[in-house]
């Protein structure tokens, strides 16, 4: 897409640190790591969301996630665990609106983690889970 | 696995608001949810890692993730954005040894989000990022 920041760096437009490379597959460092490491895996075909993407492309990013994730453990850059996140969607959290899988190096005490809703510890009522469970059995 | 909660889940040993299930995967209702309609998927055969397991599973998981936040966006659960997140390793926030990937339903001002290490906004250098990013392509 024309404005696509994501698809610019594709293309070679916008130069990035380029990690690994296939026919549908794209990945890169992000320039604002979370630790260092931090990477970014696109498809190369423009979509907003993980529902435009073909199957078969949501299969390989996840493919590709595992390939990168053995291979930093390998690389000796500190990795003492890892951590992969997708953000679909603005109220997700999502801020280039290209789908993108964060693949990022973790280790102990290295300062990053969730802030949790007020409401996280109270658990929901058996009923309520099965009324949830239920819903959206019923959307598939 | 013997002591593997996930694969008690699996076999029906312990009950679970179960979502989806096929050949090789699981998935179920997380009963302490980031928000309401947190789901967990899993791959039915245990692995501690993501580098554990075959890649056509590891392509498995993430469309099933494909599906469920079709089948979520359609089911009538507050969700404005979804979040899909895994740990890989106890320093990733691991808890349940056995991997699992993590659907969130996200709306606007729920509470959840991220606290970033001390360094975030402290951009590495172009050689830093270079430097990094030939470490990680030397060990594919």
């Amino acid at each position: 897409m024309e404005d696509c920041i994501f698809c610019k760096i594709v293309k070679g437009e916008i130069p990035s640190y380029k990690i690994y490379e296939d026919e549908k597959i794209f990945a890169f460092m992000d320039i604002q790591p979370i630790n260092p490491g931090h990477i970014l895996i696109i498809p190369k075909k423009h979509a907003k969301l993980i529902a435009e993407l073909e199957d078969e492309i949501v299969g390989e990013i996840f493919k590709v996630a595992k390939k990168i994730n053995i291979a930093l453990r390998k690389s000796g850059i500190k990795s003492e665990g890892i951590n992969f996140f997708l953000a679909d969607g603005k109220a997700a959290g999502q801020e280039v609106l290209h789908v993108h899988l964060h693949i990022v190096p973790r280790y102990k005490n290295d300062g990053f983690g969730f802030k949790f809703p007020p409401n996280y510890e109270n658990k929901p009522s058996k009923d309520e889970l099965e009324k949830i469970a239920k819903k959206i059995r019923s959307a598939f």
